[in-house]
């Protein structure tokens, strides 16, 4: 990579349905120059995550968009090139929210210096970083696992549900995960631990479901929606508690009504199970983040926890490996390694 | 009333959709003698309530539903006749769930005797009884209004929609009624003291919503389902609260599909703006009873609560008065006048 420009991945288009190579184009621009009150980063590593789907959308949702032109958002690990700003020096390694892109100015704000002595840096962008937290603080403040109820969760080997599994089981649940591919099944009782690894993509997957869970379900981590969910709520257990994280099935969803759904059915399952459904973001929570970091490092450190990342190399990359991530092609946690 | 029969009203058929005149049957029996560690009850007061539309269907629900051919269920005021039970004694006013009939035997679990000095007896069925607590423990553990809130709740002249509302003022909050017709409207703001009633049978409902609630709506109570909540869900805010205790509209829908819908757009509402659903029955929180008596009680000796009745003369008119209830017929709480 050339040291005199800065690689940017823009928004072109919005997309329709999946996302496809037009709505991204990668352009070269110079590199940018720290103001007073500024610094320089440049990206070593760019977290790819689902929710990124949703930016590119232009309906109102928790954050805003972005604009067409503008680079893709993201969290990155960088590393500081040159700082006007006191707390951060040249050399550091930060936190940082570069987006798509070689070089990103800072102003500092929502940056953290990492130690890289501790762990390595990028897991601060999954198992320690906004992926573990998100699954932390939805178990901890909607999910409310207890001893002995049974626990499911989807997208079970990426870096949410892995993380929302394993503490599942940290809390004394039976723990039901479910991935796409033997690979990632295997993975979930193998390397994870979970009591039982399902395919979402078996034919019989609902009365698998179903069998995996004699006593229901009482905490469904809903991170996926779709066909997932359908064979999930005939299972829920009175008083069953479903955070709802994420509906990756849905956000390259057409042609839906303009307006709410009455939703009958899952209103009056609501009602009847008196159930517990809650949307949340991890941000909603930033109070917690301290307890997140003294508690799931714990937890790493007495190999409680165990992670997997999947890397791609090169900034170029990261649209291929973004449209596959809404594929359930990643197998961990997804990152670019920039540099 | 001749004094040597029981007249029963019991359960003929299974309605589909709305109930009608041919899903009851009065029947005349001898009246049945209390046995050892049991007591005859003459009923005084029944109570009409929606959740006995549930009863009617052979769905599964949170309680078993009635029998063909069993008595129709519900709480009532009782008087006992004769006692084998040493804390009861003939003559006590008592609250108890003797079903629609004139009599029942009761080998008094869950039977209260009531104090006729402190409030009318039959407020134990409406303002101080399941219905006052189901709006109480609802707003108290789901709703949770905050000063300066907006609370909409429909169904607003009714037992439990009027608690609603008055304990949303009680709490500092906007409080929104929405009412069946001109003189349930003007009641709400007239006789009950909420900030604004609306008539959901307006043409432009959704809109004189939206004008009422223009920093949106932060508690929706929801006991109706239907239109009302397809203009609530647009106006909800981030994280609004929304306990569901009753689905009036939808107690009758038929040609349901029958697996659960995947509602992704009241999903992605969820998600989007972290709205907490959460369904519920009063005996959920039976351990909240003392505290809902004695605070509602202080309330209503002060006057800052006020109930409405609606009372239906003899048994024999129960099942028109309940089908009527389903339509919003009633004004205020259903009772039947037995005795």
């Amino acid at each position: 990579m050339p040291n005199s420009i800065n690689r940017q991945i823009l928004l072109a288009s919005r997309p329709q349905g999946d996302p496809g190579p037009d709505n991204f184009k990668l352009v070269e621009a110079p590199i940018p120059v720290a103001g007073p009150g500024e610094m320089l980063l440049k990206t070593q590593w760019l977290s790819l995550d689902p929710y990124m789907r949703g930016r590119m959308s232009d309906a109102k949702s928790y954050a805003k968009f972005v604009e067409i032109g503008d680079p893709m958002v993201g969290a990155t690990v960088s590393k500081v090139v040159a700082s006007n700003i006191a707390r951060f020096r040249a050399g550091d390694i930060v936190l940082a929210y570069s987006g798509w892109q070689d070089y990103a100015i800072s102003n500092g704000e929502g940056v953290v210096v990492l130690d890289p002595s501790k762990a390595p840096v990028q897991t601060a962008l999954g198992v320690l970083g906004m992926p573990g937290m998100t699954a932390y603080v939805g178990l901890r403040n909607i999910g409310l696992p207890k001893p002995g109820e049974t626990l499911v969760v989807a997208a079970a080997t990426g870096p949410v549900g892995s993380m929302v599994g394993q503490i599942g089981k940290i809390k004394g649940c039976r723990v039901v995960g479910i991935a796409g591919g033997p690979d990632k099944v295997k993975h979930l009782t193998e390397e994870l631990g979970f009591d039982i690894g399902l395919d979402h993509r078996s034919p019989d997957f609902a009365a698998e479901l179903k069998a995996a869970c004699p006593k229901g379900i009482d905490v469904y981590f809903e991170n996926v929606a779709g066909k997932v969910w359908d064979a999930v709520l005939p299972l829920l257990n009175d008083f069953a508690r479903v955070p709802v994280c994420g509906l990756i099935a849905n956000y390259s969803l057409t042609g839906l009504p303009e307006g709410p759904d009455r939703s009958p059915m899952l209103m009056r399952n609501i009602l009847t199970k008196r159930l517990r459904l809650q949307g949340y973001i991890v941000w909603d929570f930033k109070e917690q983040t301290s307890d997140f970091l003294k508690e799931a490092g714990g937890w790493l450190k007495e190999g409680k926890i165990k992670y997997r990342e999947d890397v791609v190399e090169g900034l170029e990359n990261a649209p291929e490996a973004f449209m596959g991530m809404l594929k359930g092609k990643n197998f961990g946690k997804l990152l670019v390694k920039v540099e």
